[in-house]
């Protein structure tokens, strides 16, 4: 069996590995945070010195960071994967980052010989510690079906989606999605509620029909019960949509509803909000309507 | 059995009042176009001279118009229903219009002892020939139940909302959500196509996630292969946007994302599009991204 460097022991990143190692691979794992590595080292992985020791160990490496710059430095910065990368090394970046960047790590990977995927998730906290998390991965087709079955013991829907950054774009592609929904839920409800109807009875005569939704069916009840502890937070959504326009903006794509999306969320974490899930989301709309609600 | 006026024998109203005969319900129709009248009148209704006629020969009289300056015209207008309506009458308005004309309309009724309910409907003309409409009902409750019966020979669905008006506002939440969410898929879409990414990947990718939706599942497939064939026509739901907009303008709400979709149709109403299916409004996005597409 191959020997998996994992990079990243996050709030992501740790369930991961721990599926990883629960499935009989060998992990030798890294984290600029103590903590968690303890406790994967405890689960029966190895610990790496740097994320350039961890690739000298590794046929294949994952990399799961916050956003692009953090990808960059532990793949190309100074004890990075690529200094200690063996050639034919596989990295699989899961992160959630810009396309672009991501087909500018893999251009750096390929001429020392490393092979990339970009191969983001979705589905949470929750879907990471189950296994069941869904994979969107770009890169090489042959590459891809060499790893499919190491990333299937952390996901339940492992799909290849393209060229290298189709993995980032097809997560975007999601998040675009997802914010609307949730802003379109969030101003009809508004409308309902400062029109003087049930926005409780208005969910339910509207969920079967074409307004149907899973953000609806997820979202709108936690609403009702003012409940917006996460799930998903709206900075890391924040994150999301920013790439999504970075990626509009070097593509020629005018997104206004996207980017007027990314400037409520943005003023949501400023306004010290950026920790609710993102169906609170909803607080904007209402504050905008003059609706006090606890 | 009661004897059931119906006003407004269009697209929506001619298959609604079939409906109606084939319950075994004895109708009296009118229309100021003669065709359709005549069609109903082979199918077994009486023929009214006038909405005042058609008021003054049945207790319950329903009203299947485009908007509501139509509404106010057949109701409150010299030949109106006002005009010949016994006391006792109720009338049930299924026209889409603005919630505060449901509410002005119901106050002259009630003057002249009217009672009136605003039931708007969801499901276009193939479930309108069905008899499987979602109906949102506005007004007082036993009103609602004294004619929920004859509505159940037009819709599957028929839910009491609240207070008069609720059912145009129930109608306008969900007319929200819809073009919300068509132009989440848009913008979604358009911008994974840009990036390089196959969107029919991309749809298959998410939609089983946070990101699914009926709206996509419904659309996306027509957008694919182009078919842009009504189904609901962006002028249409352009018709519900105005008065979601007026609504919102009279409640003191703001909806900056309802408003921007506004301006979104109302731009391909202008530009001669207003006749396509409201899955067309892809069209707007792949123009401000300048892509090519027959």
């Amino acid at each position: 069996m191959k020997t998996i460097g994992f990079i990243g022991l996050g709030i992501m990143g740790k369930p991961m590995a721990r599926n990883l190692l629960k499935a009989g691979h060998k992990l030798v794992v890294y984290d600029i945070i103590p903590a968690p590595v303890k406790e994967l080292v405890e689960a029966g992985a190895a610990e790496g010195a740097s994320s350039a020791d961890v690739a000298g160990r590794s046929e294949i490496v994952i990399t799961m960071l916050p956003n692009s710059p953090h990808v960059k430095e532990a793949v190309l910065g100074p004890g990075g994967v690529l200094e200690g990368a063996k050639s034919g090394l596989i990295l699989v970046d899961m992160s959630s980052i810009a396309p672009l960047a991501s087909q500018q790590v893999e251009k750096a990977c390929a001429a020392k010989g490393v092979k990339m995927l970009d191969a983001p998730v979705s589905g949470g906290e929750p879907k990471a510690i189950e296994g069941t998390l869904s994979i969107m991965v770009g890169g090489d087709k042959d590459v891809f079906d060499s790893v499919a079955e190491v990333l299937g013991a952390m996901g339940k829907s492992v799909v290849h989606t393209g060229l290298i950054g189709s993995g980032n774009t097809t997560k975007l592609a999601n998040q675009i999605v997802v914010a609307l929904n949730i802003i379109a839920m969030s101003e009809a409800l508004v409308l309902a509620s400062k029109a003087g109807v049930d926005p409780k009875v208005v969910y339910q005569a509207i969920r079967g029909g074409l307004a149907g939704s899973t953000v609806l069916d997820a979202k709108a009840p936690l609403v009702f019960q003012r409940k917006f502890n996460p799930g998903f937070r709206i900075e890391l959504h924040l994150k999301d949509l920013l790439n999504a326009m970075d990626t509009a903006h070097e593509t020629g794509t005018s997104l206004p509803f996207t980017g007027l999306a990314t400037e409520v969320l943005s003023h949501m974490k400023s306004a010290g909000k950026g920790g609710l899930d993102h169906g609170g989301l909803v607080q904007y709309f209402e504050a905008l309507a003059g609706i006090e609600v606890k």
